[in-house]
């Protein structure tokens, strides 16, 4: 039988909290009849929701705070006043080792800053990453950071590099993942001097990453690397842009099938394929993006996120810890330091 | 009858020249039988490219040089050594006044380096940034800047948001078009330095400009605001991803056609609403970036770019000289500065 896997949930984060969180893990619960839950909220809220949920309510704990992190609140002001938050207290029961991981839509940042302070880096790290896996022409693809760090410096993308690297192989199950720096042109001399100075030390030979090169925003969708890596800021705007974009083209099709009766037709005819492919393209099944370099599992879901989207979130989790990630990630970053120490800092000029 | 323009052209420029230039201005002259074309460039590899084309052969004239600036050459190199070069010649006819604008599928950095020394830039403009617009749910938005400025401070996302503005207003014909800032969130807070103090800027009283404020990257398809405005590296990342995602869902909608009977037959139905679906997404059909801020009009090309490609490229240029748009532009700028001549520096701490 598979392992009891428990999750710490922020019953109150997310616009469509805490209903669509305490659905989205009755969804979970029956692809992973192994989770357990902790619920952290308004108890009064939440008690009534969960009525009709009898298994889920049998695997649930329920823990009480009438607090809550708002969308609006700023990191450091959360990470202050809001150490009784249904967010925080989430984070605490991972920290204490009586949960495996946690999961929340709320506030980005407030979660960001939250995790790193009680849950702590791992040894090697100096900022965490937010990562998501997304659909591409190859396969999957997983790119970082997606916003937890809006400006970045070298150090940071060559951290990023190698845990991207280390997620596709623990993860993903890649054997030599291919990593990219993403840039606005793949000749040397092009970009900022971040990406300009991450790329010469990815470079080097002292680094054990299959290191690919400067990627453009079309290799993103394109597959060309495993692992597409980026500071916060641009990140986060390529993920949004691809995926309004992914949603404006489904649109797009969709009223070329309703505006003309041959249209409707052919999709009819065409249905089955064509709903097939939107499952695939649902950004539901990419929900749940990772805090990477904590020592701890955190999982953050889409603020807008519904039922269905949360499980995704949760099985992002779940996978984590059954896929052991922590431990993996521990010790290859300790066998990628020992080998690679010269790649954490500048080179010599000879470089 | 509609009055003659003249148009440069950099022959040699693109992966594909100078045959796709020589063909792009042949389906350019059907368009427009009031172009006319000055071809810098090898003249032997020209001259037996045009044969086939007597309409063009007569509307044309060619100009030889042996020189072209290559993919890979820095901007500064380009713009010390280039000076016989196809790129700088065109370039050179359009600050003479032969010529009324100059249409380039070469090297980026060089094109904007040249064309900022020898055209210069109009007052009250720093840096010029290059713009484009693109298919939306609401109808089409223009975005800048897409690369020529890949480090840029709130002095110059606010100078960009008043060219955007101008240039939604005389070309796209929007009486009054809405400006947003491209960011990671759209609370305040978020975002870097140079983002949230041209924010401030912007939404100062004293700005005649319609800010939105801040919008993400799902907005660009959204059509949430009618100009997109951002630093180079970004809006080249943000345009090069959608690009890509488009690209990927049409082949995944290809291959759902494909690979299945009821697919075949419903394609066969719908192939009429289809393509012309893919007409409208047709990338080639936004090929051509402008050059904003400068003192002439001066266009990139994809460097890919097909002959149709570059036929529209040549469309571009030809649109922004019969719209008068260095005349509206200089007389907008002026206006903009008479009535907002605080937005251009920081405000008092009342604002």
């Amino acid at each position: 039988m598979a392992a009891e896997v428990i999750i710490a949930l922020d019953a109150m984060g997310g616009d469509h909290a805490p209903a669509m969180v305490i659905r989205g893990a009755h969804i979970a619960l029956k692809r992973y009849p192994q989770a357990r839950f902790m619920l952290f909220g308004d108890e009064s809220k939440i008690r009534p929701l969960m009525a009709r949920y009898r298994k889920l309510t049998e695997r649930s704990t329920i823990q009480h705070t009438d607090e809550a992190i708002s969308g609006e609140a700023k990191p450091s002001v959360a990470l202050r006043s809001g150490r009784r938050s249904s967010m925080r207290l989430a984070i605490d029961a991972v920290a204490d080792g009586r949960a495996h991981c946690v999961v929340s839509a709320g506030n980005t940042g407030a979660l960001m800053a939250m995790s790193k302070f009680v849950l702590k880096t791992v040894p090697g790290i100096d900022r965490p990453a937010m990562a998501s896996y997304f659909p591409t022409r190859r396969g999957e693809s997983v790119m970082l950071d997606l916003g937890a760090n809006v400006e970045c410096d070298a150090d940071n993308l060559v951290q990023f590099a190698v845990m991207g690297d280390v997620f596709a192989r623990t993860v993903l199950g890649l054997v030599q993942p291919v990593v990219g720096l993403l840039n606005v042109g793949s000749e040397d001399m092009k970009g900022n001097d971040a990406v300009r100075e991450a790329a010469q030390r990815l470079r080097s030979a002292f680094s054990p990453i299959s290191y690919h090169g400067f990627v453009e925003g079309n290799d993103i969708a394109d597959g060309t690397v495993d692992v597409v890596v980026t500071d916060g800021f641009t990140g986060n705007i390529a993920l949004k842009t691809a995926e309004g974009t992914a949603k404006l083209i489904l649109e797009f099709f969709r009223s070329a099938f309703r505006h003309s009766i041959l249209g409707r037709i052919g999709y009819l005819f065409a249905r089955g394929a064509l709903l097939k492919l939107r499952g695939r393209l649902d950004p539901r099944r990419y929900n749940g993006a990772m805090f990477l370099g904590l020592q701890g599992i955190a999982v953050k879901s889409h603020g807008s996120a519904d039922a269905l989207s949360f499980a995704n979130a949760i099985a992002v989790a779940i996978d984590m810890r059954k896929n052991g990630f922590l431990e993996k990630i521990r010790d290859e970053l300790e066998r990628l330091q020992a080998h690679a120490a010269p790649i954490a800092k500048p080179q010599s000029a000879t470089v």
